[in-house]
């Protein structure tokens, strides 16, 4: 029996999504638990209530006993205004449990990462279940939590691994919440961002990488059309900056912003899977 | 007599922009000789030409004893490809100019300050023209290359100041292209972008600014509509990032992208005003 916890960082759920995940999960997952936080559901402006809110919940959830997981909900924007205080806050019981979540809750595992709490996860959430497809991904989500191994991503790099949104951890890049990534395997995925903007992510981000093993680039999708042609497309422009930078690119990973992206333990892959 | 030469580090002229600031000039400033590199209009996808030839044309204009200035067309995206390389090649003759320019021109005001090199002076670009008002903006980087000081922008503050492009400076924080900025009063201004993206990037920039004496809020313009109101505007997104990090808020600047965009001159009053 896992016990999971859900909570909002960033933007709010629907109850619909609430609905048909927990459907899906009493019918597939009988030994899963889905406790829904109900700031899942707030709102203030932009995001899933006000920055308290937001915290409290999210602290709630990870120093909780009673649960195992934490599920981040769904992205959007906003983690990064509350991360740093709910990690100082975080205790004992946050360490032992697993964190999952992609896009906008990078900034959570990155922060977690970096103070060692937990195992942060790269993975589907629960607002996924409105994409095409999407209840392939709460599936890939749900058997994690369960135990299973199938839907992790596939390359098997020997080296210590993350995954996060490429406009995430290029934000996240020199302040309190970035881990140390030499050494690690790093793969990245976009969505709904010009190639030039792109590029311009690649600038930055490729110059704060110093020392890590490599570059995976995951699914840049959903590209908007420009008044030109860039010239280039994602891996070319991935190429680029990481041979200015001397980076190995190490090819493609199995990650986006859509049903099929997969999960991603950080750390090293023994530390991380589950038979 | 100044003499001023224009290149495209990013991306390019029209003949017809060209054709009107020469007009302009040749009108109103008979004591101005423009000099438009070829490269202006060039075209390679989204650039002013290759990144080959964006970086020789802004070279040449930099390194030769002939010109006072060198202007730059316009923005758009690509300096941040070529600004290393090209700071690295500026000689003697490039340390006794002024550098013109804005938006993501930012890149190599940056990295010419960084590196010493001359006056990085932040301005209207002849590519202003277009907009509506633009005779306006360009006749105000007209008149301060002919020596006048009527296009400053106005806050007197005591402090060696920079402006930048939010974006720009951004993704400048923690690359070879970034100037230490302590003791610096930063203006920064932005368009078209979302107030979540705003947030975003005052996350990022003000965890590198530390030190710095303060910083002042230029237009932040064509905000795009979001399916939902951000809850806070830019002043407020400003204060909030700025009290996060003790960074003095220093109130407004007169910048933007628009054609009222003033001059700013990098570094202490003393150094750059001219009378």
């Amino acid at each position: 029996m896992a016990r999971i916890a859900i909570c909002a960082p960033s933007t709010a759920l629907t109850q619909q999504c609430v609905d048909r995940v927990t459907q899906l999960g009493a019918a597939e997952f009988p030994d899963l638990e889905l406790h829904w936080h109900p700031q899942c559901l707030a709102s203030e402006g932009h995001f899933a209530g006000s920055d308290a809110q937001r915290l409290e919940s999210l602290v709630e959830c990870a120093n909780d006993p009673a649960f195992d997981a934490v599920w981040f909900a769904r992205g959007g924007y906003g983690a990064c205004r509350i991360a740093e205080d709910a990690i100082a806050r975080m205790d004992h019981e946050a360490t032992r449990k697993v964190y999952l979540g992609y896009s906008d809750a990078g900034y959570l595992l990155g922060g977690l990462y970096r103070a060692r709490i937990g195992r942060p996860v790269h993975g589907p959430m629960p607002m996924d279940i409105a994409r095409d497809g999407g209840d392939c991904a709460v599936r890939r989500a749900l058997a994690y939590f369960a135990g299973g191994d199938a839907g992790l991503e596939a390359s098997q790099d020997p080296h210590p691994v993350v995954a996060f949104n490429l406009m995430t951890l290029t934000m996240m890049c020199g302040t309190p919440l970035m881990p140390g990534l030499a050494g690690h395997v790093v793969m990245v995925e976009e969505v709904s961002e010009h190639f030039y903007a792109v590029d311009r992510l690649f600038f930055h981000l490729t110059a704060h990488l110093g020392g890590i093993a490599g570059l995976r680039l995951g699914r840049i999708s959903d590209v908007p059309e420009n008044d030109r042609p860039f010239g280039a497309d994602a891996e070319e422009i991935a190429h680029y900056w990481c041979e200015r930078h001397s980076i190995p690119f190490l090819g493609s990973a199995d990650i986006g912003h859509d049903a099929a992206n997969s999960i991603v333990p950080f750390g090293v892959a023994s530390d991380t899977q589950r038979s």
